[in-house]
């Protein structure tokens, strides 16, 4: 099978290089609108030509939207209007977004609907670009396949094939369900983590103090902070309402924490903490 | 050398296993007010002795005092009220505490000053007791001396020895000093992880949920949620001040984003997590 990959970044040249070692893919084509990208990518080899838009959509039997979400929701019919054009009934598209409430619904009455899988398959790194791209990044993890009943059964169950080769598991969701649930454990994160790293550069001057001092914990609580405003600033605008309930839960743990401590009261900061631990039962 | 330690749980049996295979400590003692721990440590072997409290400060050339905070600022006057009862001249005590201030003042006038030295290993996991403890848990990290100036030469000397066995980078700085920036570098992180299980433990009902979603990103951001209420109580009290500054900060930070996301306000979002990817010039 020809597998197309719109954007060839972290996501985008991972599957790039296992679709192709685990023979799903025979040849793959990559779309990549930035120019120095476009030159990495070619050179690391994550794709087997860089092709035009147009061309990639006409030669492939699977076609990978890995853009950001904000671009994507664009893309997508545009993609599906090509494919009705050319008269490419078996073709199919997916996309590999972290929000699917709004993607789902722009293409929801289009006459190709059934050529599209939404997927989201949770892993990735605080890295991006063709540099971050490397093997086995979706080993184990989860892949969301959302509003499957909107889609074609073949195409699912190729795409379901294509992600048994990553090595994940499926999950089936509601997109609007799905946005509830990654607001929590995904989106949060990364907002706390941004939050943290403006307050921690915004006091401490000297960064030298803050590379010595900082330890495991800073460190691993820290990472998100680290990633791509190309990829957040749309998923926040996109999951917006989620996002706005879960901060501000967040906000009243927050001050919880702080009014106990301003309170020199312990017993209040212990049963809060305690309440915390319980995330043991969850996470490893 | 006869090491005592005082509190066999990460930090201290950590310590133990290291000092006493790197030839640092030809005996350990080991102090431990908990039965099961106190079992757990034997069995472990962690001590080569488990003994009283008096008998550790009599039969130890060092004492290391590794037990939470609030323990520790009561713990110290005594160890060094028996080195001057015993005329024990030589003796050195250790603690090992994440705020240092308030310890270092509790014992500023005390005779036997000078045979203490502060210090705050930067290392740990967020778990605790002796099966928490292991080999090589502080080689590379760093470790502050607090107030060095305050202490012998001869006992600063021999517990830069016991750091240097332990591979780590000894820095030094006034415990004031320590206590803002482990604020900054520390404390917050706790503080915001803690925030962030208690926000997703109340709003997810759905366990199984979370745990299938929960890519790396979440797990690395709420690790530290699993820290232990006896050591993070006492910090979060001495460090009071420090700790609610750095909390005010990072609300603000955090109102900032809420903001920006509910105004739909894209390019503000963009320069917070720009701003926010500054963090990579400090942490890799």
């Amino acid at each position: 099978m020809i597998v197309g990959i719109i954007g060839l970044g972290l996501i985008g040249g991972s599957m790039a290089i296992d679709l192709k070692r685990r023979g799903f893919a025979e040849k793959i084509l990559g779309v990549e609108a930035d120019p120095v990208n476009a030159g990495a990518a070619e050179k690391i080899g994550l794709a087997d030509e860089i092709v035009s838009f147009d061309e990639c959509i006409d030669r492939s039997d699977l076609v990978v939207i890995a853009v950001p979400v904000g671009t994507a929701v664009k893309m997508l019919p545009q993609v599906l209007d090509r494919f009705a054009e050319s008269g490419a009934k078996d073709k199919i598209v997916i996309d590999t977004c972290s929000t699917k409430s709004q993607i789902v619904r722009c293409v929801h009455y289009h006459k190709m609907r059934k050529n599209y899988v939404a997927t989201h398959p949770m892993a990735g790194t605080e890295y991006s670009g063709p540099w971050a791209a490397m093997p086995n990044l979706f080993d184990g993890r989860a892949c969301i396949i959302a509003n499957a009943e909107e889609s074609g059964a073949k195409a699912v169950s190729t795409v379901e094939r294509l992600y048994d080769t990553l090595n994940m598991r499926p999950l089936y969701m509601n997109a609007d369900n799905h946005d509830v649930h990654t607001a929590y454990v995904s989106h949060i994160s990364h907002v706390t983590s941004f939050a943290l790293a403006l307050t921690v550069l915004d006091k401490e001057k000297d960064e030298k103090h803050i590379f010595d001092l900082a330890s495991g914990g800073f460190s691993s609580t820290v990472r998100l902070a680290k990633s791509s405003p190309d990829m957040w600033v749309p998923i926040l605008s996109q999951n917006r309402d989620n996002v706005l309930h879960v901060i501000d839960t967040y906000l009243d743990k927050m001050k919880a924490f702080r009014d106990a401590i301003a309170d020199y009261d312990e017993d209040k900061v212990r049963e809060l903490i305690e309440e915390a631990n319980r995330i043991r039962k969850i996470i490893r």
